[in-house]
């Protein structure tokens, strides 16, 4: 632990965060997403946890990336589901707060593997909501 | 994730308490334990939760040893320290309930840690709570 | 051993379980199955053991998948072989207790071997029926 | 899986059991023993079997020191408990069968713990019986 | 070393015997083939020693595949080339001790290598025999 | 990088600084300490930097033991040396103004090395001046 | 350190400046530069330094390529971007003064990325300045 | 060292020249070839050292391959290049002096590069002539 | 295979005898020695092979050591033990064939024991006859 | 290679050099020294070259102790021994010319290999001179 870093940050995910640059994507995958599977260079466990604080945790230092029209990506409802994706609401508001008024994409969700393959680092929670991946790209720090 | 199995406990928690015998160790270590300087054999990190929710967890699957006086150990109190650490109630409630009336020893501080080192593994939790480190010996599984 | 969790279970195999999310397969290989030519990521050696044991002990954590037709696989009969691979009672009747009415599919036996490269995980068993090996997908835990 | 080769002997086991020389030792340990920490070279997880079924795998193959008195070794039961460890008579025939009579020596539980800490390899099996780790020390294949 | 098993086989090699399953290729090389290059798993040096005595030793334990029509495979003969590859005789019989009658194929040279690369093992053996390399595919243990 | 953290801690640096816990201690050591030959965990590069930047970096994240009389250490001045450490005033500075009124203990030389040997990290920067070395122990996050 | 050389050099870079032969590249990265992502070989930390610093320790000892049109490359301005990368003058009055004059490329950016992909090594210093990664291809050692 | 072994043969240089094979191709490389970069299995440095001597050793132990009409590869001048590689002649000299009359193939100089990714090993001498890199390609020991 | 290199003598061995310097020990174990579990640096596995030929092969370039009374060593017939080791002579005689008179000291078993547990490297040979084992010391390549 | 390095410097000996700090010491050993087996953290291979141009090429680099009586030291010619190290003259010479004045121990062989132990590397040359290892302690870069 550190004073003015969220407990939920680990040491390890802290590391990673540092070691990303610019258009490097990360992660934070729900509890039943196949993270093990598709991480191809980091994985980092976050058992116990939910993706909304580990969301927070991460802007605190973490910049967008305003480069491209979309730095957020979360998974399109699939056709014909009923679902409402409410936690997406907390999302928005958890960015807005750290980086203003910010696109978020909907990818459907074969993409988003295939997204979530190539990306920096993956986080594993174990968020319950349904649709509740999302993926951050990073942005310039100045 | 698994059906029945807490979501605090992370797949290599999970090895770690299955590959445990009778008499080892595993100490559940608060935010500002020396973990990973004291582990010798395995440090699980558990970033953002708190001590009596990886307690409840690990008990569920976790029997003490019946066969010592004590098979669980907190941290004493230095002496003219007035903390009262009343997370210790919590502690006695929890493992009430899953493994009945179970004598919990105090550890003078620098015994505590030399105890630690020679633990199977150290849990390394972010809990905020003082004198909130807490050792569990394995009992027998029948 | 752990309060709840089948002998059969070794620590390693329980982590794999954990770290599988929605979608990821593992493959329950017979004595005779190239397993760990076939392993992309992990091999867990359950040699001594016949895969029904395997089969009903991982199913009582593991969900299986609802969102395909068929969440269970199994090598098809080669044309021509009088074999009747009668062990596929014994494993119906096991999925059936623990996840109800589910469709098992029949695969050509080389497409059956691309497959188990690609799962998460195959375990090497002692099973000595022929045409044996399953595949298990996993679903959403809840 | 080979000819003539038992089903429970994993390929680590057989090749930890032809590395060792005369005077080697290994543990056939029960599911409770703590194989794990006590390991200091090898530990071969036997999940899902028993030790009677080991022990007659590995002395098919095994030869026992002859140039020692007792080249076997069990705990010695604690002074006061009234288990009678009924196992051993097993033992006993399986090892008569292989290697004719041989002295079993039974070992204080600490110095046992001791022992193993020092033997070539430990097999973790999940048997469930009281008293019922055995120590195999090797001798001399001619 | 132990009861029963030949002098010739190391630990390693037992072991990879062991891992192999059905339709898994192992190659025995003699001295000049470029094993270590080949090799994309496992490459067993057995210096010292001729393929003869190394392909007695592992047809002991070893099933040839009966699903293939030829389960033993030989480098062709380079054409123009006088030489008669008499140690092939050698490999004949010692093949029919064991398993039967059993056709050997006759493979061209660079598709000969191919199969190699592709082998789960090779086999380094001091063999000075020309055309004395030998690939054997797996069978069923029953 | 990232928002927040001063550029001159790396992500290894970051790391190593979060799984410090109470009483772990770090060397920030200047161009000419025999750091990789001391360290025992961890030896973290920081060449092109001076130590007070570093110092200045680590304190805005890590408070000091208030539990020991003195949290900071620097080497003594060997007896008769004429060099006034006058790095250590800025030391000094730097310090009061994060963690308050802080006693710096002078350590002999010697004994510096054997305490730099048990720290949890040692840091390698290009400082120049003489007697610059410096350990901090760390505090409780509160 | 050691005499001659220039703080900023770590020793693992100079180890690489080494290693490299002719032809082969090196990236100076800034600080948003996603260097961990696309090092396929080493990634040197050089954090709390600029790229002028670097460049410079860098060219003591490093031969530009005389056999290629430009040895060293930039990043092109993006097409509308009013940026004036004024570090550049910076990166050309260092260079004349060791290599002579010597033609910079401009790079489109996702070429340079490419390009940065198979570079022997990526240096990621903490520069802030736009525009500011540069590659130099290592001539002849004579 | 040893009796009768070349003192240029590094211990890792000889273990390599035994475990290659007939058709394998071992690079002594110059002091400016990219040897690190090229090398996809052994790089063996060699510094210090010149390529004749290096070649010398080698061929005392090493047969050139008689199957393939030139088992010897140099780079070719590149066209327009007054430069006449003069110590060619000592390579040839040296080769003749070990198996005799062998023809030695100019290779251009980029398909010199692929092959030499290819190769089984690269040694990297300090050898300072241009135009210096040689392949040799193993025959068969009889 | 090399030219002049016996083929008993494997790619690592030799390699292990060429970087032994003067006064460094070598056991060539037979097929009862607990090679594995004594080998602290090195275990060379030499299966199928028997001690004298291994012993020809080395000495072909390995010296022994002419300044110490001793330069060999071999286990000393247990006092009762009626074993005449006729193995014995054929070493004295390959020693003396390219070492001329040497004296062999022979040493009580656990001594021998201890002796090779400081060895650089044990050779894990075959070899079937009783008090076979040997020590070589290394003596200065001139 | 770079410009100004000397080429008997190898990458990881340059790298090494630039690690070790004030007080470590380097062992630059002649060909028959046992370097593998008393190297307790680097040895770098150095075949081919001899002491003495090693010696020049480090010292180009590495400052001497001036905080200690001798910052180099050789092993004391044996009682009795008539050979007179003349090697150790063009130490001196070399030494001279970089270092100045400075004193050189000589030290009893035992103690120099106990010294050399606990060296931060050793440089395994191929030097035949008797008597010819060397320890040279770093001083400190100003």
């Amino acid at each position: 632990m550190l004073k003015g870093v969220p407990a939920v940050l680990s040491p390890q995910l802290m590391m990673v965060l540092m070691e990303m640059g610019h258009g490097d994507e990360i992660v934070i995958a729900d509890g039943n997403f196949p993270a093990a599977a598709c991480a191809s260079k980091y994985i980092i466990r976050c058992d116990g946890n939910k993706v909304p604080e580990v969301l927070e945790a991460i802007l605190k230092f973490f910049p967008l990336d305003k480069y491209v029209k979309a730095p957020v990506a979360v998974t399109e409802v699939v056709p014909g589901d009923p679902v409402k994706p409410i936690i997406w609401e907390e999302y928005k508001k958890i960015i807005k707060e750290y980086e203003g008024d910010v696109k978020i994409e909907e990818v459907e969700r074969f993409s988003f593997y295939e997204r979530a393959k190539k990306a920096y680092a993956i986080v594993a929670t174990s968020e319950e909501a349904l649709y509740a991946n999302i993926i951050l790209k990073k942005g310039v720090v100045k």
